[in-house]
């Protein structure tokens, strides 16, 4: 008898309503602030950037959030994704260990971004607006926004991280092919971005930068609002399309993983894998669950970052977050997971680690590269850099249980292909890799920058 | 009620047979010839570069092979592939027309070409050949066979087109990723190829080309074969779990295709797709069933060239096919659909559109990208410009469906995704995209070059 390499759920069992993690934890996060007054955020002051039904989903502590059937109908196009057994690589690495797998690699732009993106689109187009502004990194967000937008007949403007447009033009023209308008960050096309330039020509610019210039289209321009791709509570709660069809597909194969991990940029993809396992663990229901969050040595939010109020953005122009930080003025060395570049994450996912539920490690990206060229060998998927995190803390775990002959059952969500990232593996193969120490100095420049709070 | 827009089969149903056309047609191709003596060829005339059960599959005429366990298993990696409805196409182009594919691009390596890989990696590791030689074009088929050879502890080495390995870095590191070696083709690693470097150190290469590399180097080394991605029978062979899978997918929803097309490069994707329908249009059960074949118009074998004994390769070391070819010399111009730029086709394709029961269509590659867009706005997937050339001939039928009132249902594989194309999608983008005119001179002058045969 074969053992099964994927479960299928069938279509009409992609989720019909998102998951809020916010009803079932003990202690919510504090609140965020309005970056002008420091007073908690009410809903009119987002209402310059998203619509009025983004707004409520930020801030609604209800458990279930019906999905428009319109947001299931697109999602159609690709989901429900795989389940896979990635039996090859238990074999090749001799664990007793189950290794289970989410695989999102299969949407059109290649990650789990589009289940976000599809339902900003959709409230935005049921508001009346016609133009979304967002910011890009590796390029995996500003590709399914662009997507998402142009399946609502909305208009979409990237501004794409300096050194990712250079690097990345296949990202580029992949946005132009869904009809993506694309600037180079820092750019012109904003008050924010000319400053920046004029202060440094030669910036190959930043995550922070970018969200500032596409916080500053929106909110200068009527019927343009901003779509953000992680770290805010709207997004964490589309993204659990992913964890509850895991789970689902978990209950046909009558598996619950023992161990379950996921990589952190601002948090959507972890949070979105993740939070419907954690639900078990917060009600009591699997006290033992163990979770871990996947981060780069390079931008250790959550292993060296503060807990403590800052900005979201780096011109300071965006809601004051609680959140683990770096400072929101740190600028990260270059590694190849542009994705994970962030200064924050995710006031949810920080605060379950701040309580306790959740752990974290950091990794430096050659064994990161490793991991990943272990996967391709075996599992053949050519995976994104930024999945490869959470790969390389899979192995990790599945060496331990053979170590003490564990049968664990592991699962983690591989967030997206690496089709766009074989110049990295490129670098990786030709043994040219560079490790970044921690930056340490870096962060300690950047934390002097928080924002005051009385 | 919402219509399904994918339909999967369980991976127990992954075909346990792979269907061979001969046993159904009416006449048979004249048989291949040895390159040096021009008499039909015998087996042991294969045993330098094939090993033993390619050789029997590419000559018998039994109607169904069985797929070794361990192929299958392999399959299961990707496979059965997802049977798409097309429902967004269809409402923009308003037809009538019920539209579906097979999606392929699903495989790691992107496209179907695995689907043979696998298997001749499998054979010959069998064999207990160490090394696999081959060509690639576009880069799809080295992709797919580095992929396949590691997975059976083969070494692969690839002679990728010149032009492609410029323009495709891409492909080239995907192909190292999984342990590919990739030599720019020619190269100076084959004497062939060092003859024609002497000659035009300039050239940008052929697939013609890299094939007699890639056979010579089998040729003069023990232990080392050669695996092809298209043409041969054994290679269509393969390739039928599609249109297998894809039989048995239209099974589950109730319906039969009046329209399938495919693109044809060497024509294992055509024939892989249709030949299980083509059955039954062979054996009398659907004698209404419309079959197209879609090529390039700067590389229209089927549509211009002529039917005789001719070269499989450009250097005249492979065996020579009775098949609709340009001549063995002709470089057909650049277009971006590099996997359709081969000078002839399968014999077993061509010999059913010389018997009249396969059409053929010729497209320039501005209406073809047209197409990729199209598909790209409302199916979400960008393509590979090989398939767009079916999405071209899809479109077309599907409004003359719109005209004429008719429900049909229309049937195409999508051969693989357009990631590593996006350079070309940026030309069409910009509105730069060259048509080139069918280049009758060049194939006049390649006529020349036909071998005499007594």
């Amino acid at each position: 008898m074969n053992i099964k390499e994927k479960i299928f759920l069938d279509e009409e069992e992609i989720p019909k309503e998102w998951y809020n993690i916010q009803a079932d934890m003990p202690s919510l996060p504090e609140p965020p602030l309005n970056p002008m007054t420091k007073e908690p955020a009410k809903p009119e002051d987002f209402a310059p950037i998203f619509p009025m039904e983004i707004v409520r989903q930020e801030m609604t502590t209800e458990r279930w959030i019906p999905i428009p059937e319109e947001v299931r109908d697109v999602y159609r196009l690709w989901r429900p994704t795989p389940l896979y057994r990635a039996k090859r690589l238990e074999e090749r690495l001799k664990t007793p260990a189950r290794i289970y797998y989410k695989w999102e690699g299969v949407s059109p732009p290649g990650s789990h971004k589009p289940n976000t993106a599809v339902a900003q689109a959709y409230y935005n187009m049921k508001a009346g607006v016609e133009r979304l502004a967002t910011e890009t990194g590796a390029g995996q967000w500003g590709s399914a926004l662009s997507f998402g937008a142009m399946l609502f007949g909305l208009k979409a403007t990237v501004y794409m991280v300096g050194a990712s447009y250079d690097q990345k033009p296949y990202r580029r023209i992949m946005m132009e092919t869904w009809d993506g308008e694309v600037y180079r960050s820092p750019s012109k096309n904003t008050e924010y971005g000319r400053k920046v330039l004029a202060e440094d020509p030669n910036t190959s610019g930043s995550l922070g930068m970018a969200i500032s210039e596409a916080v500053e289209d929106a909110a200068t321009h009527d019927n343009v609002n901003y779509a953000i791709g992680s770290v805010l509570n709207h997004v964490v709660l589309h993204q659990t399309v992913v964890g509850l069809e895991a789970k689902k597909a978990f209950e046909m194969i009558d598996e619950y993983p023992d161990f379950i991990c996921g990589n952190v940029g601002g948090g959507s993809n972890f949070s979105g894998a993740t939070f419907p396992f954690v639900a078990d663990k917060l009600t009591g229901k699997r006290p033992d669950l163990k979770i871990l969050a996947c981060e780069p040595m390079s931008c250790p939010t959550l292993t060296k970052g503060l807990y403590l109020y800052d900005y979201g953005d780096t011109a300071g122009m965006a809601p004051i977050l609680m959140m683990y930080t770096l400072g929101h003025t740190f600028i990260p060395p270059p590694i190849h997971a542009g994705g994970l570049r962030y200064h924050g994450d995710s006031p949810l996912l920080c605060k379950l680690v701040k309580d306790g539920y959740i752990d974290a490690a950091a990794y430096h990206q050659t064994e990161v590269f490793k991991a990943a060229k272990l996967f391709a060998e075996t599992e053949g998927h050519i995976i994104a850099p930024e999945s490869a995190h959470e790969v390389k803390a899979v192995i990790d775990e599945a060496l331990r249980c053979k170590e003490e002959g564990k049968e664990e059952v592991i699962f983690f969500n591989n967030s997206g292909h690496g089709h766009f990232d074989l110049g990295a593996y490129d670098v990786f193969l030709q043994g040219k890799l560079v490790d970044y120490e921690y930056p340490v100095e870096l962060v300690k420049q950047a934390l002097e920058n928080l924002p005051k709070i009385e």
